[in-house]
């Protein structure tokens, strides 16, 4: 799928060429010629006859990786020793650990943190549970929890394949808002019994954070979830996703210069993800919206609604278009797709009003293409990292559950995610902000920060 | 319970005393007159009038600490601050955190540690699950799951009040045997539930330590997991306190010259540490032992036996004993208490056959005094680190679970916690060894190795 090729699919590849001859000058030949990039070439043992080199190397899939191989090994005197993935190198023993806070060097280090120390801690506990929030782990703790029913783009591949993409996720908590997340990767699919889990293992965690759970389920064990327990519940595929949206679409209408409540918006994609977005843009003041999945706009006179689809029916579509997703496109200030490939063509585009704003967040291939998008369209975002204004959920979900645990939030409301928005979109600048830069970078150092913030104050004024 | 002053219970006065007077010279006096010891005595803030002093001392328990207080509000001139806690202090916020051993700072990183580079180390498990085991953080990590049943010697606590001793767990697991732990509290105490729920939480786990659930439910629990899982399930209370017990005792017998096989053994104790000591004393060789319980021995004309007392019968006891612990103490040559606080007195043990071995291991008050034991004994053990011989659980788990992960075990076997037990008495060396020696410490750095070493090995002969 990917186009170029890219270092998250990196070979090395260690091999042997005579000293002497020209093998070496023609690695690097024989790699571009095959259509990769050499991104390093260190010579790990030079001897009299033979060198031992890792050339290292970004490829765009496996076969294109075997391609280059094959090229390495047709160059004259070259043996090909072993070749190694990076990516697979990097998850080997996995890409998480857990760490003691405190030492634990002499006996009186021990019989703090833990026996007969730890007792009095725990009784503390016992008598005002409360404090656990305090003295223990789940002040700062969130935990990742899966049943591998709808992983990124992958599908259902269960929970042990769900692992590396959680511990990821866990990672990227730490990293970004210095968060203590675990990976909790369910082997059962059943709506009933992930509710009965994830409410028992709730004590130890500040915060659950739903991730790549199929729809509808996902809808019912969030709602379900969210009734039994005094912690957060964020499925971050809809809320993370429609965070995002809501700040980036601020962001383009200002570029724009149109008003939420005035322009009218078409979504492809009824799903977790789209759904949460309709809502959210809703909450915040969309007015004029239409919503389309695979069988066309969403509408009330369709025989097929389920719970979900009739509540968008009933809260989009007020004329009840009955139409196809092209025909809703046609005049819209805005498209949102959080759907499929290549469902709208450039001709789509240029019926849509003028200055229209288009997000194609299909991922990786974008609804349309960002490039023939972008010759009719004023504003493009895609969910992509190699085109500008990238909507990537990690701009909201470490700012939020920091934000959350900072105020020993019980819960998560709409309130505190228009916050959440607002704040990712102020985050950029009026000075900053253009076609190219509605939304901030994911390295842009303040966004979880502000985020954060505003989520906090969100708490406590609801608290207040 | 504690009878000494202990930093497990130390506590950080701030005070300010005039800069002047003799004031400063009377605080470790005034500490030391209420029976504290001071182990810091830090000025934090030294001006001409008046001095900020933070006199850290080690308490008993919470009436003497407040002693303490009391005396050095007492010293003329004195104004008292604020008193903290040195064992909640180090809590704050909790013992353990989540880290990435993976950098996240360049594009480059993020595409291949998550989106889009992780999907092909999903795909890859998706298709060879074990390889997940290589691969993800289940490697290395291990479930301490409890339901806060009994929790030390607190009882039914609840798992929020548990969290704080599971995270201490954890952090043994790291600090001794560099594994990543995370605890897993449960709010529910239903068997079947936590049967349910292990299961499903497994995928992610290399190893399930099971903590402080009471008898008899630990036992099922346990039974029916090993049955469900592909990992080891081991709970610690039952078979890390039974590998230390064999052990501890292997070496006693080195140290009377006494044979494991033709010793007479009385138990006190028939809880879940009780029945494993048993069933592992058996496993090794024991011939001749007699367990008591509250009622007097455990024998085969009881009418109160359950399944587990009804095992205990059939397996111990051929003389259908019926009398009490003290009728079954005398003539014996070892005692084994896991059970209650002073049950019983120096006669008791001058009772005992010559050179007879006294285990008394329950917490924090042994079934007898150890200085009235060793007055009749010729080797005395407890579970207090304030004794020789502590026979402390850490001494094993560490090593169990580091060895079951290198060997990527699916079970653990009464023959490997045997090779455990024996590596670990191996520890100590024939010039180390005597009464006041049968069991190394807790930070004699090759413990966890050894033990590692030799279920590893175990694990492998059964493979093979």
């Amino acid at each position: 799928m990917a186009t170029v090729p890219s270092v998250s699919y990196s070979i090395t590849v260690r091999l042997e060429v005579p000293a002497g001859g020209k093998a070496v000058s023609q690695l690097t030949h024989a790699v571009e010629s095959a259509g990769g990039v050499v991104t390093a070439l260190d010579v790990s043992n030079a001897g009299h006859e033979k060198l031992r080199i890792d050339v290292t190397c970004a490829a765009r899939d496996t076969d294109h990786a075997q391609d280059i191989v094959d090229q390495l090994d047709a160059v004259e005197g070259v043996v090909i020793h072993k070749v190694s993935d990076r990516t697979f190198l990097m998850h080997l023993g996995g890409k998480i650990e857990m760490q003691s806070k405190v030492p634990l060097r002499t006996r009186d280090e021990l019989s703090m943190a833990y026996t007969p120390g730890v007792a009095r801690v725990s009784m503390a506990i016992a008598r005002n549970p409360e404090d656990a929030r305090r003295l223990t782990v789940k002040r700062n703790s969130v935990a990742v929890v899966t049943d591998g029913s709808a992983v990124l783009g992958l599908g259902n591949i269960g929970p042990a394949a769900a692992l590396p993409v959680m511990e990821g996720k866990a990672a990227l908590f730490k990293r970004f808002a210095g968060i203590d997340a675990w990976p909790i990767c369910l082997d059962t699919q059943d709506t009933d019994e992930i509710v009965r889990i994830v409410r028992a293992i709730a004590p130890g965690f500040g915060g659950i954070n739903l991730e790549d759970i199929s729809a509808p389920r996902c809808f019912e064990i969030e709602r379900r979830l969210r009734e039994l327990l005094d912690i957060p519940v964020f499925h971050d595929d809809q809320h993370g996703t429609a965070i995002c949206v809501l700040a980036a679409l601020t962001n383009a209408l200002r570029v724009v210069g149109k008003e939420l409540s005035q322009v009218r918006i078409t979504m492809a994609g009824a799903g977790a993800a789209g759904t949460a977005v309709l809502r959210l843009l809703l909450a915040a003041g969309a007015r004029n919206m239409i919503v389309c999945d695979y069988r066309g706009a969403v509408h009330r006179g369709r025989d097929d609604l389920d719970e979900s689809l009739r509540w968008i029916a009933e809260h989009t579509n007020a004329e009840d278009y009955s139409g196809d997703l092209r025909g809703a496109v046609k005049g819209a200030d805005v498209f949102i797709g959080v759907s499929a490939p290549g469902i709208l063509t450039g001709d789509d585009i240029a019926s849509m009003a003028k200055d229209a704003v288009v997000f194609a967040l299909a991922n990786p291939e974008p609804e349309i293409s960002p490039d023939e998008a972008r010759e009719h369209a004023a504003v493009v975002a895609t969910g992509r990292s190699d085109f500008p204004n990238q909507i990537n959920n990690v701009l909201a979900f470490p700012g939020v559950f920091r934000g959350l645990l900072d105020a020993q939030a019980r819960e998560v409301t709409e309130e505190m995610m228009l916050a959440a928005a607002r704040a990712l979109a102020n985050v950029v600048t009026d000075d900053e902000l253009g076609p190219n830069y509605i939304i901030p970078s994911v390295f842009q150092p303040d966004v979880a920060t502000a985020v954060a913030a505003a989520v906090r104050e969100s708490v406590e004024k609801r608290r207040s």
